[in-house]
């Protein structure tokens, strides 16, 4: 269903209108008269004749049309009741200001959810509530009480920001208009009752004027609406940045006194965003800093950045701030530094980065003349222009002019970094993303390029199924079953048997032919090794015999029945890893990869895949682990099999989704890695329902 | 000697003095004209009787008097020539801002050797060449040609900048007069051939004036110097900050190619900063972004945060930022939540961050009202005040006063972040430093109370002795005495005996009981593993015999007369760490101490001490590695002993310095550490005459 009612209406009644244009029932009226909102306004209040030199109704009931949208500007149960009178009226789309619902705790979200019950047996969606309301400053439909947007007036443009928090979806809005940059949303959605952040978003990108979309996150509510959304953008062309707050442990807690925000497990977030092309910003800063960036619309091929500088200092200072910031530094062909060294004196730097030195002073045209030779260049695809020093003997108007020129001739990304505001304003005047510092220049340039990148590798999602949210009772498959289950998924377990005699085992030991380890096998035992129910290294008949009694002494004194001994051949391998997987009640399958071993827990070392990846999603995701190294090989080592461990993580994501729910958590715990291939040596499944799947 | 002719002359003759105020040699005259100069100017320029106003001078020779100071503005060998007039005319301090010298190569470090030996010969010092001058605004004497004191007008103020650089000397003065903050001095070095930045900053820093010192180095040159200037700024509690460009290898390479910098192993750079207390900042931004911080002389005890905000957004956005920061939140008492409970309406969060909700705009007092009891919280040192949204309805010069009226008198630190200008300036009218976002405002209370701790942990460092800086011939012990070496300095290495007959190292086996090791014993196999040299778990005499026979064979097939054959115990720890150590030809004595095994080339971990040091420092460096954990006891298992690791790493540490030059390196791989012990298990001393200390 649209969400045009919301973003465009034709009319827009006010429920607790108010004649004070600071109240929040008077001040979308007085926005709206302000902004150039050419739809029709009803006031609703029946203690007035006129509100703000309009008509006031005493209700819904008397207006002389069904209003397509309405703004509930009335508290508590009154909302409540506008709700049901804007559902009979034929509302299309309301907005709840009022607070004092689900973020209050169980008894609001029951308020909320019989609200959307209401209106949506009526065919009517609502925003809110605790919703600051909406903003649409292409067509002036700000059904929004912000104070904002009296302290910085607003002006349509290019941006769109969606929020759930009133504030921080101002404070976007207000560090943009100070730079001079227009919006053309600026949405607070509040609680999320019904229309959510995801699903606006989908509706917000479509608007053929939006090139750049902010999103403040504080509880993910909708992870199919966002990643619907952020099809949608990639098609377009249009990036999302998103702050997702309560990442740290205090800001979860923080977050959840504020809004009751569940707990989502911030590293699957991370992989959710970074899937679908989403880029995370860690704060308002990260949010807004390369807006200047994003809204010149360059298609960067890389990311190997040009330096250019009269200061030999800003061109150290370039080359570490780009170390930093992960951005490489572009290696200029010699033709190129050839070419540069007929142009600059002898005693400058002619390879990247460009040093022009201050013969600048007594050659004014020197950026003009460098910056096609280097755009030429096929390694450069950025350019940083550092000016740390200017004003009297400098030509810096010049200077700004010769960028401009270049970068709107060339469509290369330019960005200046230079402490004076005389020179950042020269240079903004001319188009040119300007910084104060060399770190801010190339922070901005690493944020815009990498999201470029992983909007090009974005792909959707396999949000299903998704495991359960509250408390649900959950059985262990047994060690053997779970090898199984994991084997008909593509992943070599090893050679085992399920012995029910002492006879059993020493057979197979001596169909081995070598050493064999014996364990305790019951899905009442998932954990074994600390009850002396593992036994290593049995080489003969009488080793085994032993271990025998000894397991079956030990499960006879912890009162558990076992399903019979596994006994399995003694398997070496270059490296141990851990691959993991479980169903998250919000983004259902999530695979986990890891280095294993008994300090992993002290030493983490994993990284996350969400279903549906390929071996080089994996070997991707390999590369984000410290023992990255081992998978090309170390001090003449052959590298460890990615293809095997690939075969791992697609069987776990295989079974989860094949489990449709009943199979909430597989752990494969070894996986023994060697240079051509990768083996199950113990797994655990667990579910509502695992065995179902056996 | 002093500086002080520098810094504070009665008199400054001007070499090439122009009349134009825009040239080199003119600008000096004028700044000291218009900012207050008290004491005599003698421009020398032969071809003119006045120059700007005053009296000029043929020649040096023709002044009334020796001149304190000469500022040489006069190019290459004319430069050369004024330094030997200065000399001759008994000037005491010359500033040579001619460029072409040293940075050029070695023919121009040959002119600067030349100069700086007149200079001393006449008891003269020179700062430069290359250098943009000094500028003292405390008393005027600006001895610089720089053209930012006419873009920024200067004020005397507690902030003092040195830089190697001319341009980074100005930068952070631009972006500290922007925002109102003075300075006192405004010094660039250029070349460092004589006075130094070290040096220099010793002299400055006993500027009662003066209360925070940045500094910017291209080349790290006088390391005593500077560890002598931070004494003196501990000692006078004045912070100082430095950035030290080319951490990165572009960085590295362009600083090369701006002033022929040498390449200091960057980590060792960290090391002698955090020793010496001086903050290392990553760029221009760091260098200065915190100051009004420093600027306040707030001494916090801790660095728990206590956020106050209207927005709960704002609280968690906060927490988020700090834990990106390393702040950690304080934990509120009881007693301080019962009375924020008091003043706080019943849906505002009264734990920390402390939520004041809406509710302010009904109350312009409650910022006023929760400062003082969460400032006598026991666990809160420092206060981020975060205001997302404010203007019309809100009285923020209210909340600003009450700021900082609790800031002043409860000395406590308090921060404000407001993305609204409006907001930031009434906070800073009422002295409260002011950020834009909450990222900001806890990033610079980070570095500033992080520079606090390491200022007052910091100790002087052993310097001596140095590495050789340029070739120089070195020579291997071999393992026997290597380890005997650093048996000697109290580091226990494995029971081993030099066996010169297979008898020998059978009878040693029997002894031993147990497993042992046979390795080619001679100082011209530093690298034996790769040979075939080494035979491990040798449990009987046969075996041994075919191993000693091995050895022999293989040392007699690389032509190497052996020193004997090394039989050693097996032994066994919970792990293998590295120790290591090398003479520095800059910072003399650093050891290193890091995870071992085959991993730890393509997967580092390992961590720097500068001598002397004892066991917490080491017990502090080892808890910045990955295996930090280990040392404080792992599933179970108990933790690695520390105190056995410092004796290693002292061992080390002592055999360099007892070598007085002799050892240039000591490697000691693997040390084995269990949990009551480290023993040295293979070593190797590398110098240019290790055998003297044998």
């Amino acid at each position: 269903m649209s969400l045009d009612a919301f973003l465009n209406p034709r009319s827009v009644a006010i429920v607790g209108a108010s004649d004070n244009p600071d109240k929040i029932g008077g001040r979308p009226i007085h926005y709206m008269q302000k902004f150039g909102y050419t739809g029709t306004l009803y006031p609703v209040n029946p203690a007035r004749e006129q509100v703000q030199g309009l008509k006031s109704y005493p209700d819904l009931a008397s207006l002389p049309e069904a209003p397509e949208a309405a703004i509930i500007a009335v508290a508590g149960s009154a909302a409540i009741a506008a709700v049901e009178e804007c559902a009979r009226a034929g509302v299309k789309a309301a907005v709840i200001m009022a607070s004092g619902f689900g973020e209050t705790g169980p008894e609001g979200k029951a308020q909320e959810a019989a609200m959307r019950a209401m209106a949506h047996a009526a065919g009517m969606r609502l925003v809110g509530p605790n919703s600051q309301g909406l903003a649409n400053f292409g067509n002036g439909a700000i059904l929004s009480f912000s104070t904002m947007f009296i302290e910085s007036p607003p002006q349509d443009g290019p941006v769109a920001c969606i929020s759930q928090s009133g504030a921080m979806s101002v404070v976007p809005y207000g560090m943009l208009r100070a730079r001079g940059i227009g919006l053309r949303h600026t949405h607070a959605t509040g609680n999320d009752c019904d229309v959510t952040v995801g699903e606006l978003a989908a509706a917000v990108v479509q608007d053929p004027g939006v090139k750049l979309l902010l999103l403040y996150l504080e509880t993910f509510n909708d992870p199919e609406n966002l990643a619907h959304a952020a099809e949608i953008a990639r098609d377009r062309g249009v990036p999302i940045i998103a702050v997702k707050s309560g990442r740290s442990e205090d800001g979860k807690r923080a977050a959840a006194s504020h809004t009751g925000a569940l707990a989502t497990a911030d590293r699957v977030v991370d992989a959710f965003f970074e899937r679908h092309g989403i880029w995370r910003a860690n704060g308002m800063l990260e949010l807004v800093h390369a807006a200047e960036l994003y809204l010149q619309g360059w298609k960067p091929k890389g990311r190997k950045l040009a330096v250019i500088s009269n200061s030999g200092a800003t061109c150290v200072l370039s080359a570490d701030a780009a170390d930093r910031a992960g951005l490489p530094l572009a290696r200029l062909a010699p033709a190129t530094e050839t070419r540069l060294k007929e142009i600059l004196p002898s005693f400058a730097a002619s390879s990247n980065p460009i040093d022009i030195t201050a013969a600048l002073l007594s050659n004014s045209g020197l950026f003009g003349d460098v910056l096609p030779v280097a755009g030429n260049d096929p390694d450069v695809d950025l350019f940083l222009i550092g000016i740390p020093v200017s004003g009297r003997g400098y030509d810096y108007p010049r200077y700004a002019k010769d960028a401009g020129a270049f970068m709107r001739e060339s469509g290369k990304a330019v960005v200046l970094a230079a402490p004076q505001a005389i020179v950042r304003d020269a240079f903004v005047a001319e188009g040119v993303p300007a910084f104060e510092t060399e770190d801010e220049a190339v922070a901005a340039l690493a944020q815009f390029t990498g999201h470029h990148a992983i909007m090009a590798a974005a792909k959707p999602a396999a949000l299903a199924p998704k495991g359960p949210s509250g408390d649900v009772r959950t059985r262990f498959l047994d060690e053997h079953r779970s090898l199984s289950l994991l084997e008909r998924h593509g992943l070599p377990a090893v050679e085992r048997r399920l012995c029910h005699s002492l006879a059993e085992a020493q057979a197979f030991q001596v169909h081995v032919g070598g050493p064999i380890v014996l364990k305790a096998c019951s899905a009442a035992l998932p954990h074994k090794s600390e009850h002396g129910l593992v036994h290593l290294k049995l080489a003969d008949a009488d080793a085994i015999a032993r271990a025998w009694r000894d397991i079956e002494t030990h499960a006879a004194g912890l009162g558990v029945a076992l399903d019979g001994i596994l006994a399995a051949r003694m398997a070496s391998g270059a490296r141990e890893l851990i691959v993991g997987g479980r169903l998250d009640p919000m983004f259902g399958p999530v695979v986990t990869l890891g280095d294993g071993g008994i300090l992993v827990e002290a030493m983490p070392d994993s990284t996350l895949l969400l279903p549906h990846f390929d071996a080089e999603d994996v070997r991707a995701a390999l590369m984000k682990l410290r023992i990255a190294p081992l998978f090309r090989g170390v001090r003449g080592q052959p590298p460890l099999d990615v293809a095997g461990i690939a075969r791992a993580a697609r069987a776990v994501a295989g079974l989860l989704i094949e489990g449709g729910g009943r199979v909430t958590s597989v752990d494969v715990n070894p996986v023994l890695v060697s240079s051509d291939g990768a083996v199950a040596i113990d797994a655990l499944v667990e579910g509502t329902e695992p065995e179902a799947l056996c």
